[in-house]
């Protein structure tokens, strides 16, 4: 079954690139527990505030935990990443709004903007000020890759072939990713932990946190798949909190600008329903609201809805 | 509570027009059963084959039972629809394939294909010639919408600012959908029940059925909306069939081709892990596979996802 190895986050690397050397060579089926670090790298302490987030400047790369070499790995192959436990590493979590990155335009959030959430004993995330909101954390990580084919440091911010920072909050325990393999040794690395996090990650940010994560890598030799897969034992809906689940949507012909409408008609909900402010509202539809593709053939127009949970008001 | 009223489908109405007459007028909090036409106005019986789905011509509107006319409803007020039941009418289903009109082009599924669903007391509708699959009835209206406030014949097929053709999959029973009111009496419709849909419909078409729904109409005066919203009771992702769920992923600057590559992937996967034709599996994420929508700030790529329940295939 493979044993059991570790490795710290004393090293990280802020690029993909092929030319960092291995921390940890493994044989397929290993277990690696990682210590990842979060993705501002430290910066942030539960008594931050909104003045720190322009003060770090923006990320300009994760910091990433690895690369860890599979023996036997070949370009072809698919990298089987069984993920079998994400766990805090702190007691809080933090999310930002940075003017100018998430989906929604810096003429609509023109402030910085920083959220610090208690990561409780009770699998609870707190939203700190409004302690009245709690997400269940369904923990995963932000960023798992394989090395890519191209010589160089390549950013970790897009998602690309190798995974990278797909942010796919399914990737909770029990899941499996499937990675392409492009490099000898696959070349693996993982970061940029959330507590929890709403399809879309709409403010740019989910719960971010230092966690360890505790995967399996198993190898599937020349079983070539174009983009990454996954297979996950838990409903797509039911990550996080519990319904019953209010929804906006909207319609038109770009599905970009018909996500942008839909978190938009859910901030406004939040900030008149429940007495958010409008960063609140935001950070909470990056943190737990869902964007879907309802319909994508009736021509001229697409539908978009951002779902909430609305098991997060406790109060 | 409000009176119980029957509306039949001996008169339906194919286009949004607020110059067709009211066929009922009700009071707000009532609740009418509508007795609507699958989309293709009975073209299909049990029997029929792939030659009927060109012999049909394609759709140029779908039948709609209504206008309901709801007494003291205006311009600014929200009609609040409450979904009570949706009940096939007959003992099949159906989902055709029209080149052109997918979300796959024309070079990729060039043959019209029909497939017909048995609907059966067990509350599953399983895929003739693949009678290994079934997919758990999750029914839904796939248009509800009010009258338009501009006049003269607009298309059903887009969705649209009240609603229409949103083919949103949540509005099962139990869940409620807000929509804007335009013009005086609300003049609601509704029509294109479906037996169940993945998130998308990307071949077109759901599995198509006649069916009764009972709606309740409160009214919600003067809380206008921009655009349609709804509540619903179920997780967005257990609408249907159980897991385990097999995804796809799809990175990229455009989420409609992140979708189409998705899509695109979870096909490959069908014929080659299960034996389906391209036809049956691109019918089989119409009917049942999920657009997600996972990540859309991590620029230049964004992250888009189809999620497959795998408890569809019972052998």
């Amino acid at each position: 079954m493979g044993v059991q190895l570790q490795l710290d986050d004393a090293v990280v690397h802020y690029a993909w690139d092929n030319a960092v050397a291995p921390r940890l060579t493994v044989d397929p089926g290993d277990t690696v527990c990682f210590d990842t670090r979060d993705s501002a790298d430290g910066w942030y302490g539960p008594d931050s505030s909104d003045a720190d987030v322009l003060a770090k400047g923006p990320l300009t790369g994760h910091p990433l935990t690895g690369p860890v070499r599979v023996r036997g790995a070949e370009p072809g192959d698919v990298l089987a990443v069984e993920v079998l436990a994400v766990e805090p590493r702190a007691g809080f979590g933090w999310t930002a709004i940075r003017p100018g990155r998430g989906l929604l335009p810096e003429t609509e959030f023109a402030q910085a903007f920083l959220q610090i959430w208690t990561l409780g004993a009770d699998g609870l995330a707190r939203m700190r000020r409004r302690e009245d909101i709690a997400v269940p954390v369904a923990a995963f990580p932000g960023i798992l890759g394989t090395g890519l084919a191209e010589r160089g440091a390549h950013s970790t911010i897009p998602p690309r072939h190798n995974g990278g920072n797909m942010d796919l909050k399914h990737l909770t325990a029990g899941s499996t990713l499937y990675l392409p393999v492009f490099v000898d040794g696959a070349l693996f690395s993982v970061g940029d932990a959330h507590a929890a996090q709403g399809d879309g990650e709409v403010c740019v940010t989910a719960i971010e946190m230092a966690a360890r994560v505790t995967l399996r890598l198993n190898l599937l030799p020349g079983d070539a798949i174009a983009e990454p897969r996954l297979r996950t034992p838990v409903a797509p809906g039911t990550h996080g909190a519990a319904g019953p689940y209010y929804a906006t949507t909207a319609h038109g012909p770009d599905l970009y600008e018909c996500a942008q409408r839909a978190v938009r008609y859910l901030i406004e909900h939040l900030v008149r329903e429940r007495g958010l402010s409008r960063e609140q509202a935001y950070v909470l539809c990056s943190v737990c609201a869902d964007l879907k593709i309802n319909e994508i053939v009736d021509r001229p127009n697409w539908l978009v809805s951002a779902f909430l949970p609305e098991g997060v008001f406790t109060a």
